[in-house]
């Protein structure tokens, strides 16, 4: 790898993703070895003032994303795989290290897919086949023709290994830098606790420290160094820095809202327009799809500007995850985009995306039952509740056409996830094209001196408390209706204030 | 197939899971020509008042789980032919019908390592591949042969067949079914819209109808159609019904909570103690885990009834659609297990669960921050959040061994989805073995006549709100401490009462 230790995370630096999380001790050790920090430190391990914990968090200076949640790295690193080729186009190169347990993630084979199809020569995943899972022997043990035989399937380069064999893997890294048509996959088989004596390829060693057996595996381990060091090596520098310097601050709508009062339009298409206009501001946002294109809009972003779009097929997990690889570094801006149910399919990349300090955007169309005939599992229903579970999180639910543009550009600027729901159906533009939108803030859509009811509505439901003032109004009872525009925050002040004024 | 008309989910009949969803309108005719309900219904399509939805759900007497969020259907699928195989014995076969577009979803290639793994040959797995996607051609459009090579090296016995050729499927089905050692994959290469003119291959007509084209392509297909009928086909019935009998109903404890008080025990552990027990009193109670039987204590089933423990691996979305597939025609009662974060992994296979009336029971461990130096990618922190949006769901959160068993003999019996929330730590034992719970009734853990604070502390909380009231006792402050037991339903009666008592 190639990478400048004064700066870990420099954009034109290879990058390295532990996709098997828990072997986090391990890379801790590599980057205090490479001398990034004192290998005392390492005593710190788990400790509860150290940031050396049990799974990796980019809390660290060395570390992209989180990871622990089993089959989510390579998707992170297709996405800085694609970015590097395709959006960048720079010569650092991506690694992703996997375990044999996890490869039985699907989360894996979207990805893996994904990287045949998209021929991300710049991405390289190496699988260790240690034959042992937590509980008991994976379900391929040491098959490693049968990795080799998948893997080839879905488009890889695959090459066996003897994963404790130096050599062997030197070269496996050499032909994989230099195959240009695919990525390419190391199949390393090796032994769990390799040299540790009455321990290698044993079960029931998953996670455990060596306790008394530690003395003697040290000594044993030390007999067998050869080159006793110290070791000279410095890690090279990227040969060529040319990962473009980027800003993806200030984004604004190239042009601002521009409706009529009282026009239908569907807050899906609203934020179709708004996309490619951000995208007409900075050239670093993207935009990702999931085969919805048409039904999410998104696909005006493709029409724009075609090279920012990733087409991630049907395999949410994998689109976002490849958002989140997409948006490391400061590279991208990421509007990720699906019907809102289908992001439940992604939840746990989304939770790690929170651990992971992400700034994805995400927007789901086809909220609510509005979407009627097409039956349960199409609506979104649980997604306000997912995405308002996610620490710092904020979620939108803008109402007409003019708020959504508005959120689109919010989100874009906003550090952290962001969530927008569009609806499926027209609505009525209620809102002046240079109205002012605040996160946590309120609109007053309809008041007068003698309210006496409070509804609130957002979205589409704006529009049901809209028409329920109309018929109350009939009969003397003036309501209220309110528009939170963001259900996280929720305007706590703006909704006691109006209830009191409402009595 | 095989199945009776007059039972359309009688447990020797075979089973059919239509796995894309939104091709449920052939599905409905095909029960309709088969004779189950006239013809003229199918009329009633997408209206309001009709179960004839756009995608299936079990409010139809023919339907076992609801589909429309793609790449799930082939996990119940193996959940049922596993049972099939495994636990019933019996000779129904099951097949399930995928699109070549959700065959991007990694949650089918979980299922098909599953299936594999475990050489279900009573199981056929038909892939429709017609080349179109939503909004583009699908990634691998007719690349018959990587789809073989795919499924081949899944451990599928793979076969490429013209999907328009009525005999070469004839001989496919017949060589599934002679098939012994192997699952079965039939790939079929299809056109979407085949014969209609000026549609057939075409992109844009995704989930429309032909409108005015209509008239046009009925004319033209009645023209091709060589046997005008009737067609005397009827479906052959089962030939052997041997399904056993089963009883699904009062499932007990076989032997009642047997602790001391202030005893140490993980409510981790409490749950496989109680697992062995149910099991003991029912044989149809079975669990399935994904590589972390040994946390969860799933394991403690597995000891006892080796044949009733279904190990999954780590593949969580396919682990929640085994056990979904499982529990249908309630053949079993099913306990799945893993860290409760993980779940999140699998949110959207437990929603659709919801739409599949399933009476799958979830058991989390790990949950919350207490797990401690692991780091926030092991702990159970949306899980509640994720489950208490599910409709019709039930959640527990015990806190001591005793209240953990008698969560498990309930959630048995409970209909609907159940979530068990478990903990890592050891906690001490504060019920008398034989107290009675009740779902949706909180406990009073601490209580005397002067109480002016309330703490409401649920599993491993209710224990810092029992130090937090003592730490208060000692300032003179007098707390009641109430324990919810259930989370969802929470006992809002118990809690405004406790708390008005509390001034």
């Amino acid at each position: 790898m190639r990478y400048k230790l004064s700066a870990p995370r420099d954009p034109s630096s290879d990058r390295f993703i532990l996709s098997k999380g828990h072997a986090a001790p391990i890379l801790y050790a590599a980057w205090a070895e490479a001398g990034l920090f004192p290998v005392e430190d390492l005593m710190n391990l788990r400790k509860i003032d150290s940031d050396l914990e049990g799974h990796p968090t980019p809390r660290l200076n060395f570390i992209d994303v989180g990871t622990g949640s089993l089959g989510q790295g390579v998707a992170v690193a297709c996405g800085m795989a694609y970015v590097g080729k395709n959006i960048d186009k720079a010569d650092y190169r991506t690694y992703v290290l996997v375990g044999d347990g996890e490869s039985a993630e699907g989360s894996i084979w979207e990805s893996l897919h994904f990287a045949g199809y998209y021929k991300l020569n710049n991405l390289c995943v190496i699988f260790d086949v240690n034959r042992l899972g937590q509980s008991e022997a994976t379900s391929l043990q040491h098959q490693m023709e049968v990795y080799r035989k998948r893997l080839d399937a879905f488009g890889f380069n695959a090459i066996v290994v003897d994963g404790h064999d130096v050599e062997e893997l030197c070269k496996a890294f050499f032909e994989a830098s230099s195959t240009t048509d695919r990525p390419t996959a190391i199949i390393a088989k090796t032994y769990k606790g390799k040299h540790f004596p009455n321990i290698e390829d044993l079960e029931n060693w998953h996670g455990k420290p060596l306790g008394d057996a530690a003395d003697g595996v040290v000594t044993h381990l030390q007999k067998l160094i050869r080159n006793a060091g110290p070791i000279a090596l410095a890690p090279p520098s990227p040969q060529r820095e040319n990962a473009p310097k980027v800003s993806i601050k200030g984004i604004e709508l190239a042009t601002p809202p521009a409706y009529q009062k009282g026009e239908q339009i569907a807050t899906r298409l609203a934020y179709g327009t708004a996309l490619a206009k951000i995208a007409m501001n900075n050239d670093r946002v993207i935009a990702l799809d999931g085969d919805t294109k048409n039904s999410t809009y998104s696909d005006k972003l493709r029409k724009a500007f075609p090279e920012r779009f990733i087409e991630c097929f049907i395999a949410e997990q994998n689109l976002v995850g490849v958002a989140i690889g997409a948006a490391c570094r400061d590279r991208t801006v990421a509007f990720v985009s699906t019907f809102a149910t289908f992001f439940t399919r992604a939840f746990d990349q989304i939770r790690m995306g929170a651990i992971s300090q992400t700034n994805v955007n995400f927007v789901g169309s086809h909220c609510g039952v509005s979407i009627g005939e097409d039956g349960p599992s199409q609506m979104g229903l649980e997604d306000i509740a997912m995405f308002r579970a996610i620490p710092g999180s904020t979620v939108f639910y803008p109402a007409d056409a003019v708020s959504t543009e508005r959120a689109v550009e919010m989100a874009a600027n906003t550090p952290g996830m962001c969530f927008i729901r569009t609806s499926r159906p027209n609505t009525a533009v209620i809102y002046d094209n240079d109205e002012k939108f605040e996160i946590g803030k309120c609109k007053v859509v309809k008041q007068n001196a003698n309210d006496s009811v409070l509804l609130i509505g957002a979205g589409i439901t704006l529009y049901e408390a809209l028409k329920a003032a109309e018929e109350l109004e009939k009969s003397g009872i003036h309501c209220r209706v309110i528009d939170p525009f963001t259900v996280k925050p929720l305007d706590r002040e703006g909704i006691i204030q109006n209830g009191a004024q409402c009595g």
